[in-house]
C-alpha cells in the first residue's frame, strides 16, 4: 500500500477532476511487478497502468489501491472490468470511493470472485494526494487550504509592510513544491496591487518547475497590466467577486478540485467567515515583530466561544521554521 | 547523570538565588547510594546532601552533579571539600560554574586526587533547572520568559476582549505548574485591571499547589483595592516603573533569577523592545478569530530585517495545542 500511496503522490496535482490515484499489483507470489499513477483526465486510471505494467504476471495476484476502483463507465472503462479481466485473485484497497456513480466496485468484484479487502491505511491515504478530491466528493465544493507564513507574534509583513522575508529558504522552496501539487493558487487583487507575486512554481534558482497551478485573482476592480500575474508563464483566471463561494463555484466549473489559498487578511478573512477553510498550513517563523498585518482579518467571529476551531493534524520543523497543519472542525 | 537531573528538577523553583543543582552517588561498584538536590537558600547542596545519603558507601566512588562543584566558601562550606571529605574517587559534572567565585572547583578536585570529567549531557542540563541560574551568572540579569497562549492568527482575545479560554486544560495545568518553578511571575497593571488574575500556582480544582512565585505588577498607576494579586495568598510586590530594565534590577534585588513574564502585548513589547525576552513559550491554539488583540504590542521594530530572532529550542503538543519554546538569538 506504501508503494500505491507513493504512486498516487506522484500524480498529485495531474489528474483533477480525476483523484490522484495509485495502484501496485503483485504476482501470485507476491512479488511486486506493476506500479502506476492515475493519468491526467481522460487517461488511463492507476489500475490499468499497473495492470499493463504487469502484464500476464498479474494473473493469481493482487492489486493493491489506494481508492476503491470505479464500477462505472465514465471516460475510460470501469477498473472493475479490467481487474478481472487480468485475473487477479485478490484487491486491497484504502479509502471506499464516496462517489454513488463510481462506487460498488467492492461488491462488484466479489461479485465477480475476486477476494476484496477494503480500509488498509485508511486515514493515511485520505490525508495525502486523495484529501481535496474525497472533500469535493463528499461536499461539491473543492478543497481549500489556507497556506501562510507569519512570525511567532503572529504577523505576516513588518509595520513598513516589507515581509521578504518571514519564512525560511527551506519553507519558501516547500511551498513552491506545493504549487506544483494543487489545482488553482488564489489571492486576492490587494496582493496582486502590493506584492505583485508570479504566483508560480519555481525552483531556489526561480525557473519554473514542472507543473504549474491556476493563478485565480480574486476582486471588482482592474489589474495592473503589467502584473507578474499576467505574463502568460501559467493560465491566470481573475474572477470578479468578493464572495468566497462565489469565487469556489467558478472554480468548481474549471474542473478545480484543490485550491491553495495564499491571498492576504482580508481574502483568508472571508474564506474563514464563509466557513470555506477546509486545511491551515502555517508556517511560523521563530522571529517576533511587535507591528505589522496580522494573517487574519476579520472573520465574523466576536467573542472567544465563536472561534473557528480547528484540530492540529502534523507538526514538524521546516528549516528553522515551525510548519503546522490543522484541518476544520465542523459541528 | 539523568537521575541527578531529576533531582535538580525535582529542586528547580526552591534554591534561588543558589542554582537548582542536582546529585547522584554510585559506591566503587556502580550502584546508587545516594541521591540529593541542593535545598533552599543557606541550605546544603545537592552534593552534601547525596553524600549524607550514600554515608560511608560514598568511600571510592563516584559523584555525579549537574554542575561543577563548588569551591567557595558561602553560606555553606565548599561541596568540593565535602567531596574530598567523604573520599570520593571520581566526579562527573554537566556544566562548568560560570561564577568566578565558586569555579575552579574542578581543578581543586583534581588537586585532590580525585578524577574529574566535565561535559557529560551539559547541553540538557544548560536547557534544564539550571537555565535561569546560568543566564544570570552570565548577564547579571534574571532570566526572562515571555508566556503567551494565542490562536493560530495570533490573537490572545476575541474581539470583545474575552480570551477564557484561548489554551486548553492541558496548557493551562502545564503553566501552573511552571508557576511553582519560576521564582517571580510578572504583568502589568493593564492585566490586572482588565482580568484581575489571581496569578498563583493552582490545581485542576483550583487549589494552591506546594510553591507559589513572587507576583509582581508593573505600571505607575494604583491597583484596585480588591485585585486578587493584593489578596494575600502569595507574596506581591508593586514596582512603580515601565522600564523593563528598572523591573529587573528590582528583581535581582529580591534575589529573583527566573522570571516568567505574562503580562499582555504592551509589557510584552517593551520587554522585547529592550532585548530582555530570553525565551519565547507559546501555545498555540487550534482555532482562528481573525480579531482581537495580538500577543505582542510595539517592540521597536520597523522593517521585517529588524525582527528580533529567535531559535525554536523545542515543539510539542499540549493536549490539543501546539507548545513552541524559542530562545534569543543575540548577535
Amino acid at each position: 500500500m506504501r508503494a500505491a500511496l507513493a504512486q498516487g503522490d506522484g500524480v498529485h496535482g495531474a489528474t483533477s477532476p480525476n483523484p490522484p490515484v495509485g495502484c501496485a499489483v503483485l504476482d501470485a507470489d507476491g512479488q511486486l511487478v506493476g506500479l502506476g499513477g492515475t493519468q491526467v483526465a481522460g487517461g488511463p486510471h492507476a489500475e490499468v497502468v499497473a495492470l499493463a505494467a504487469a502484464g500476464e504476471k498479474a494473473r493469481g495476484g493482487t492489486a493493491v489501491v489506494t481508492l476503491e476502483p470505479c464500477s462505472h463507465h465514465g471516460r475510460t472503462p470501469p477498473c472493475t472490468e479490467a481487474l478481472v479481466a487480468a485475473g487477479v485473485a485478490r484487491v486491497v484497497y484504502a479509502v471506499a470511493d464516496p462517489n454513488p456513480q463510481a462506487a460498488g466496485g467492492a461488491s462488484r468484484l466479489a461479485g465477480a470472485g475476486v477476494e476484496v479487502r477494503g480500509g488498509l491505511l485508511a486515514e493515511e491515504a485520505e490525508r495525502g494526494a486523495l484529501r481535496a478530491w474525497l472533500h469535493w466528493q463528499r461536499t461539491g465544493r473543492p478543497h481549500v487550504t489556507w497556506k501562510y507564513a507569519a512570525t511567532l507574534d503572529g504577523r505576516v509583513a513588518a509595520a513598513d509592510g516589507t515581509s521578504r522575508w518571514i519564512s525560511s529558504p527551506e519553507s519558501r522552496a516547500e511551498v513552491h513544491r506545493l504549487r506544483t501539487r494543487i489545482d488553482a493558487i488564489v489571492v486576492g487583487r490587494g496582493t496582486v496591487l502590493a506584492d505583485d507575486p508570479a504566483l508560480t512554481a519555481r525552483d531556489a534558482e526561480g525557473r519554473p518547475l514542472r507543473r504549474q497551478p491556476l493563478r485565480v485573482v480574486v476582486g471588482t476592480g482592474e489589474l495592473p497590466s503589467g502584473a507578474k500575474v499576467l505574463d502568460g508563464s501559467a493560465p491566470t483566471a481573475h474572477l470578479r467577486t468578493r464572495d468566497p463561494r462565489a469565487v469556489l463555484a467558478d472554480l468548481a466549473g474549471r474542473g478545480v478540485v484543490d485550491v491553495l489559498l495564499e491571498g492576504g487578511p482580508t481574502l483568508a478573512g472571508a474564506f474563514a467567515c464563509a466557513g470555506l477553510i477546509d486545511r491551515v498550513l502555517a508556517y511560523i517563523a521563530p522571529s517576533l515583530l511587535g507591528e505589522g498585518a496580522v494573517a487574519l482579518g476579520a472573520s465574523g467571529v466576536s467573542t472567544i466561544t465563536g472561534a473557528h476551531r480547528m484540530v492540529v493534524e502534523q507538526v514538524t520543523m521546516s528549516g528553522p521554521d515551525v510548519r503546522v497543519s490543522a484541518v476544520a472542525v465542523r459541528d
